[in-house]
């Protein structure tokens, strides 16, 4: 995975988004730090020939609604028909019907290359049904040193059913095909009290694995392991006094002068 | 009040927020910072859905649409059914007729815990018409020393003609229930420099009623004196070429680190 | 142009934005830090209300949909009518069928006193049709010192054909009437980097030509070294570790403390 960066400054993929008003502006600004550039166009009468002009589509269902789930949809399946990369992110799949409807159907019409998600919003796509807390992961959810193994065997079955990489987030993260899985514990707990950070992995890592289309399951890896060691840098140069209003713009700059050297040594890898 | 915030970061509750496009991101990190929790949901097939699993629910009517006022009446009145604390900001009221008749016709439909706005948006309301110059209060309205007495006496009555917490703030705010007005004295002029900072304070407040339900007048005097003592805390830390860019943070980052303790020694208040 | 900036200080023009989601915040900040105030809104039920009570109107296609569309027109239609100063930043024109049609037809019912696009967002215009990459300028068509005679009489043709200031920003911006054009050369590549700076520059012209109505070429021409020499001032306070996350603000804070002495010091003007 050592030139996974390098590739995406080299092809500077073009990225088109669907996602959600909370988080889009620093979903931009982290996809032109990590050196591809991002589009966002949720309408149904230009979602097909704005994918088409791009490389890869992110679709997030965060502030979904009838317009825009429309326009995931003919985006999604217009991407797929052009060999795109296409990631979904299920935020909240879970806390609502809507919500869980939504991530199943896109699911069911869109053959996605990853799926992006904490523990409970993947949970609740592969049972077809269940609970948040709201956005963030139930705590009883939670990938730990002790339930580490099922959760490994988990996030392959995943992978395997929906013929895609799984990525599931947390304090441990794993990225996972259907034989492969990677436990990376990279990050910082404070990036919880940055919202967005889940967005803007899911942006970021659909331009890693865009300009690396042969090796998505490496990509994948990479864009976790650089998202984390972010969060790790960005903490490290915060200021007593500075919280998280500072922290989410030092995250965003460390990705911006993240490289593959970098990545390397500071990653945190466990294959299974 | 010396557990208020306290209790925030004690029960983080989640805080559901049907908010305009232009602050959201503002709103859900200043949430964050407190100790709180936000989602951002605005579609009528799941705002009933999101409210039942969060604690409190705040509605701002910046950038409102036929869409997203549906959305909040659905939102509001599932939510005092189940009891949670429900605060409006009822921005631009007086800026244009839609404005206003939703702000009133929300009023009228839910019986909100607060109601949180500039001056010329409440006396909007209270005389049920109105102008206001854009999103901004009209100086001739302006809260200052020599109208103090007849303000007090007018954020009363607007408590108790609509049963609730007002909450009117400016360059001095005042905070009231039918029988008791704070005057609040924090904050820098400067605040008025960065978009959002009324938004960013009723999600803030939010958060603060939602965990101190028992004490909602003095939760939202608490959330009026965390936001103007991280203003003051703000401007404290900004270098000679910063402006509002880095202020919007500074201010953030100060609610990030504000306790029970700072806010006791820091809080310039007057009870009538 | 030596008192623009003050006269924008001094007037505090109310500026109405009809802009996308993915950077409106940025462009209520940068209004904000040059001396304006912003009001947001885009329903149209209330878009010609609120339109009245401003000055001036930035209508930029980022992000349109059906229901933004038609507010345009209803507020660019009133704008005008009421002798408004109207500024249309025809975001992605040529990337879709839907962008490169919405903007000719805002062209053909609304007389924009300036038009401020990418190269290729110009040209699309222009020919009425185009294919641009997705939001930023097709390297083609880039305005470099070997084409430069030939852009600048572009340009005026362009400002001709459409009775309004040309303001074609690039490496090399260029801002034009039918007889006069200015090519500027501040600003620094890095702001390529922050996702819509060209926004906020449609935001901050908007101000500036509305507190400046008798000389709107010049205004123009101020805007776009205030925005270019904020980058370069940004940059100079660039710490090592930072990005284009910390970039952002710093330029926002560079026009927070621009004057009107610093600008004409700092702007690089060659007039044709």
């Amino acid at each position: 995975m050592n030139t996974i960066i390098q590739n995406v400054r080299k092809k500077v993929p073009l990225i088109h988004n669907i996602t959600n008003y909370v988080t889009v502006n620093d979903v931009a600004n982290i996809i032109l730090a990590c050196g591809a550039s991002p589009i966002m166009a949720d309408d149904e009468r230009e979602a097909e020939e704005i994918t088409s002009i791009c490389n890869g589509l992110n679709i997030n269902i965060g502030t979904l609604n009838a317009r825009t789930i429309h326009s995931m949809k003919l985006a999604g399946k217009k991407a797929k028909e052009l060999g795109h990369t296409v990631l979904l992110d299920p935020v909240g799949a879970g806390a609502s019907t809507l919500r869980t409807k939504t991530a199943l159907s896109l699911l069911e019409e869109i053959p996605f290359d990853v799926v992006r998600g904490n523990i409970s919003e993947i949970k609740t796509i592969s049972k077809k049904q269940g609970t948040t807390k709201g956005v963030d992961a139930d705590c009883l959810d939670t990938v730990t040193k002790h339930n580490l193994s099922e959760s490994v065997a988990f996030a392959k079955s995943f992978a395997k059913e929906h013929h895609c990489v799984a990525a599931i987030t947390g304090a441990i993260d794993l990225v996972a095909d259907s034989t492969t899985c990677y436990a990376i514990r990279n990050g910082h707990p404070m990036m919880g009290k940055v919202t967005g950070t889940g967005c803007q992995l899911s942006g970021l890592m659909t331009a890693f694995i865009t300009a690396n289309p042969d090796q998505i399951l490496e990509a994948a890896v990479a864009a976790v392991c650089t998202m984390g060691l972010a969060g790790e840098i960005a903490y490290s140069h915060l200021k007593e006094y500075e919280g998280n209003g500072s922290y989410r713009n030092h995250i965003i700059d460390a990705v911006y002068h993240m490289t593959d050297e970098q990545l390397e040594k500071g990653s945190k890898i466990e294959k299974f």
